[in-house]
């Protein structure tokens, strides 16, 4: 299915048609119909997109097979230009791509807008990583011919990539956690083909940057199999991807029981293959009493702000206050209060979203020891997704004796609990399960005092937060947006920052290798001048001639 | 349960007791008594014995996990000093550890000699690496409160333990992968509490070393939850420790079935952990046809040292050799079928192995298109582990008809096949599974042209050897002893060498976080000198006050 050239342009003008980009060509589906919803009215939004069929699923899959093994040879410079090239595209389109992003999402232009800005300042920063080199982790450790009672084998070993991975488009991010965002890139970056799996709820978003991308595989001269978009209403797709032998990892953003889901389906492989499921958490926040007495109100507008940012659809978002129970607390949530009273209405994404969040509110409000105030929705109509903001009160003692207030719930809301003393403030802690952060307001004597509290939550998270918010997670080296199952299926592992491409990568080591056929970040000379390990110490300088 | 100081001298000189090693105490065990056998009598070795009760396995997790958090912390310099502690008494212990290594194995006492030195500088590489301190992988990300729209957090991540690690023995190496093998050296090195199930081959080796072990902690002023040794002449105290919620992480050496039931049980836990599982491989061997004209005979008996070295009983035996049709392989083949007829019999480690390899043989001697060679055993006895080197040939058509000649034959044996042109090699290579290991013998014109079949084989194994053999594993920094499954359970990891101690750990990062409260290895000063990533480049230096 070879593309033309006219589809080559057609990112920018052409119409959206509703099929699976499988390489260079385009699907026909299995038939069968959906549609994204536009979450202010709750109508419909043309064109209809149409599920990929059985033999596209699988074209896809061997195009990607097909692809591998020239892309895990691709110079990083090549990588590098591939990943820019989207970056420059997608802006390049940007005006139809936010403004049909707004259309299925109804996520504010301000932010679909920054969201752009990240999703290609993401893919220009694994373009530098890869560009630079050093990440492959090169280690060589020199032979030695002469050794007793055995010669020392020349041994030298880097990351190569797994092959095909899937990537899952998440519902909240349509474009930094969707086809072009930080899977898909980290996974290009470290040398694997790339099969999305579209999020029906922002199926227009997703084509027009596959389309995108798809132009800029042939652009670049690189092989079709690099890329496909698979369309699809229900789950076959997803499901017949993740059990395909040809697929070797899979990234995924969403829901725990989606994440689950394909966390057994990779397990119960012939062949088990790494899922890195992003299943969000509930990220508590910790209001140390020095903190609480010195900025409570400070505290209050930053804790709203962040609970409710994106409609408090954020895998990220503080879903749980601990404060110690007395006059500043009341006082602070008195604050709160207020505030959430007065918000004007959150639009919700989709449909699911927002009956998961009313029942969970109902469920909650059935429970005597909670307080619960809810904004009111004053234009209120039958087809909205509209929420009000929602806050919760209780103690430590009823928190701990109902395991649903544990769970996540997605969109805005928040739940303050209250600790008699240091000691319950403690324990409670050390019950929590795994979370993608946890976050700690306190002076410099509140955290000499709650050192202990702080060692606990290390081991629950992925990332500390010191007297700021969770929300909003900066793309960097060092950043760590994962933490300990159940937030994710796989706690030694980032999703965001340039970390991540540890996960589509292993290491491979050559024993003797004839010079001329040793890749070039593990020659002598270090011809890309990366920083390797050399006999144990870290160097960019070349080697003398070994053999 | 104290230990008192004449336990703690005990090593040189007590009796082996038979009983768990709980932190400092002693279990008393279930009751049920097992033994070793000595494998050239086939005679019970003593003493009895016991394997250790349901309490006891709670109490030695509980021990782990309360050591867990100041273990977590300790810095580097005190995890090597235990783990060159653990070296020294091994040594001092040596001539009695030898003799009952080789009593319970009886594997030749210059290897047994060998896998001692071996452990010892594997643990002090490994206190090498943990005192330098870079291994942490820190990564430093200023922040810039000036920029817009939103200030830059100071984000600052490495890595960190996951929590009790437990250890499964291996019958093979009842040094180096046993109770102070590779798997307890990373995880303790990466600031894990370790609790090792001994292998019910070699419990009173295993004893021997869980007391230095033991021994060492107490020296080193250690919690004694840093350390216990279960015995079990079954699978349950296996099973309960992969199962309980306080556990982080599994080692594991041994068979495929073991590995997979490992496996199953932690994805299917309600917080599933990850498992490192080396399964073992076939480890194919390709000897290219200028290889085989230009010195075939001295790959002949290189060949057979090396799938007959300990038995055959490593996983990286070479179980399977492709080489080209003709009369230079006629040749090869004639003088290893003279070399594996004119063999001594070779000793096995358990009755379960022998019964295993000597059912597939008879299976393979069914197979019409196979020619097996058989040793024959002069001084076969009925109580006896003796089997004799066994050769068996074959051609690509017959291999790939036939699934089981692809499974690992664990013994001193190998499987000749012969292929008619390139094309049905590369098929073939390509369809192979994961494998530890695969090697090729060429000249420079053989690699050239067959640099396909080496790019295919990249993807296959962890560790690719040019002109030479599979055992012999280099405990180096750029060894990888691992490879894609069913080699392994997880295909990003290695069990050898120093990139070992990247399994037990996982990423943390610190946003905004008080400089006081930082580890030493994420402060501005760098106080450690080690090397870290600061703002995307590598660096030893420390950096200017940030706030």
């Amino acid at each position: 299915m070879p593309i033309g050239e006219e589809q080559h342009n057609e990112s920018a003008t052409g119409m959206l048609r509703g099929r699976s980009i499988i390489g260079f060509g385009r699907g026909k589906g299995n038939g069968v119909a959906f549609h994204a919803f536009d979450p202010q009215t709750g109508q419909a939004c043309e064109p209809a997109f149409t599920s990929a069929n059985a033999e596209e699923i699988d074209h896809a899959i061997e195009l990607a097979a097909t692809a591998a093994p020239k892309w895990a040879r691709a110079s990083g410079t090549t990588r590098a230009e591939f990943l820019r090239a989207i970056a420059s595209r997608l802006e390049t389109i940007a005006a139809r791509l936010i403004e049909r992003a707004h259309l299925e999402t109804a996520l504010p232009m301000a932010r679909l807008k920054g969201e752009l800005a990240r999703t290609c300042d993401q893919l220009r920063l694994f373009a530098d990583v890869v560009q630079e080199g050093s990440w492959v982790m090169g280690r060589i450790d020199r032979g030695d011919p002469k050794r007793t009672p055995t010669p020392k084998p020349d041994i030298r070993s880097m990351l190569r990539p797994l092959g095909p991975v899937v990537v899952f488009g998440a519902s909240n991010f349509p474009l930094a956690f969707s086809v072009a965002g930080g899977d898909s890139a980290s996974a290009w970056a470290s040398g694997n083909p790339v099969i999305v799996k579209a999020h029906p709820a922002h199926p227009g978003t997703s084509e027009l940057v596959g389309r995108a991308i798809s132009e800029s595989v042939h652009s670049c001269g690189l092989a079709e199999g690099l890329f496909s978009l698979l369309f699809d209403g229900g789950v076959t797709v997803g499901q017949t991807l993740v059990e395909h032998p040809l697929v070797k990892g899979v990234g995924f953003t969403g829901s725990y029981a989606g994440g689950r889901t394909l966390m057994d389906l990779a397990a119960s492989r012939l062949e088990p293959i790494p899922v890195f499921a992003e299943m969000g958490s509930v990220n508590p926040v910790f209001i140390l009493p020095g903190a609480l007495e010195a900025r409570g109100e400070h505290i209050v507008s930053g804790l709203y702000e962040s609970f409710t940012l994106g409609g408090g659809q954020f895998c990220t978002k503080p879903g749980l206050v601990f404060l110690p129970e007395g006059r500043a607390s009341e006082k602070l949530m008195r604050s709160l209060e207020a505030l959430v009273s007065a918000a004007a209405p959150f639009s919700l994404l989709t449909t699911g979203i927002r009956t998961a969040f009313v029942r969970a509110r109902e469920d909650r409000r059935r429970c005597a020891d909670l307080r619960t105030v809810i904004a009111e929705l004053n234009d209120w109509s039958h087809n909205s997704l509209q929420v009000g903001a929602t806050l919760m009160e209780t103690d430590v003692t009823t928190f701990l004796s109902r395991s649903e207030l544990s769970e996540e719930m997605f969109g805005p809301s928040t739940l303050l609990v209250t600790h008699s003393d240091k000691a319950q403030l403690i324990e409670v802690a050390s019950m929590l399960k795994g979370h993608l952060t946890a976050t700690v307001h306190g002076t410099e004597q509140d955290f000499q005092e709650f050192f202990e509290l702080i060692q606990t939550l290390e081991t629950k998270v992925g990332r500390l937060i010191f007297n700021g918010y969770p929300t909003g997670v900066e793309v960097c080296h060092a950043m760590v947006h994962g933490g300990p199952y159940p937030a994710t299926s796989d706690g030694r592992s980032t999703s965001v920052g340039t970390q991540s491409i540890f996960r589509f990568s292993r290491p491979v080591c050559f024993q003797d290798c004839p010079h001329q056929l040793l890749p070039a970040e593990l020659r002598d000379e270090n011809p890309l001048g990366i920083c390797r390990m050399v006999d144990g110490a870290m160097t960019r300088e070349g080697i003398a001639e070994s053999r």
